[in-house]
């Protein structure tokens, strides 16, 4: 790509261009920006990496990404609360950490059932979620599931196994804080209207 | 930012987000992606950030990125054809190169000349420019810098200062290839057109 350069910079956006987010023209911006920038963020950037390269692993329990076996969240004893918020995936955990509003447990699945791609439960961490709320106290499960047509059969499926067992909950469905209706989809301001509550 | 999360993870996502073309969203993406892909991905960025962390270094002629004290370009005997294209910063040169159609040397000014930002002729690799002309046998320098105001009054300056000493080029402006009038900007409509030619 870079004749007459060196290797180890065309190696570097060779493999920053494979993030999602970054094409080959932002790689080789990046690595420009991180070799002015070389103290304050290329160097900690590698050693970072390395770290978690040897560190980060899935939570047994619940899937979470940290540096344990069990992570915080999985140990915490405050978070025992019967709560337990099932996600998609651990970008999906860490939306709703943001928001600072549910203090329960996870369980990250790993993905959707999906028949296109042949996903069924068994590829997903649907048997330990089975085992989680019979052994753990679980009072509610809340299927924040993504508004998918994937994520919608994912919650539908593991509805039917824990049905009867436990309070079974999802999101609510309506408007966004701050969205404008103008730029709404139609089954978004539908659902809305079906929800709408009392002033 | 991500309470109860480990903080090697956190850091890895505050630093991913400090690059261009990333913001706290993507990089959190991005992180989680190379968690993913810790044996394709995130080792190997880590092995080669620490490479080039510990190798990447200016040429002391060009200003070119590489991992010598004198990059290839300004060792390989065959780009010594007389020629110096003179650019901004080491993406311009990475662009030409993209190109493959100069066949000379370059020059890397780090900048432009800018009287808001107080950069002057002494910040950028100018006086090396003037050396370089009068000791290797240039006898064309191309200047190839950006269409903007700085990088005109740049080029203007430089000229100044080679008046008279070798033949002072700079790139052709007009329509882009694959460039539609429709989306181009009237300077570039008018340029093309006073530049017109016979077919």
């Amino acid at each position: 790509m870079i004749r007459n350069s060196t290797s180890d910079i065309e190696d570097l956006i060779a493999l920053m261009a494979k993030l999602p987010g970054l094409g080959p023209r932002s790689a080789r911006r990046a690595v420009l920006h991180l070799i002015r920038k070389r103290a304050l963020l290329l160097t900690p950037l590698a050693d970072v990496m390395t770290e978690v390269a040897a560190t980060a692993r899935e939570c047994l329990n619940c899937g979470n990404i940290g540096t344990r076996e069990i992570c915080p969240l999985c140990t915490d004893p405050e978070r025992a609360n019967g709560e337990l918020c099932v996600v998609e995936d651990v970008a999906d955990l860490w939306a709703m950490e943001r928001a600072l509003v549910f203090k329960g447990r996870y369980h990250v699945l790993g993905g959707t059932l999906s028949a296109l791609d042949a996903v069924g439960p068994e590829d997903l961490r649907i048997p330990r979620l089975v085992d989680r709320v019979a052994t753990e106290g679980v009072s509610e499960v809340i299927l924040a599931l993504n508004a998918t047509i994937d994520g919608q059969t994912t919650a539908h499926y593991i509805a039917d196994q824990l049905q009867g067992q436990v309070r079974l909950t999802s999101l609510a469905q309506g408007v966004p804080i701050g969205g404008e209706l103008d730029y709404l989809d139609d089954g978004t301001i539908s659902a809305a209207l079906r929800a709408r509550k009392e002033i």
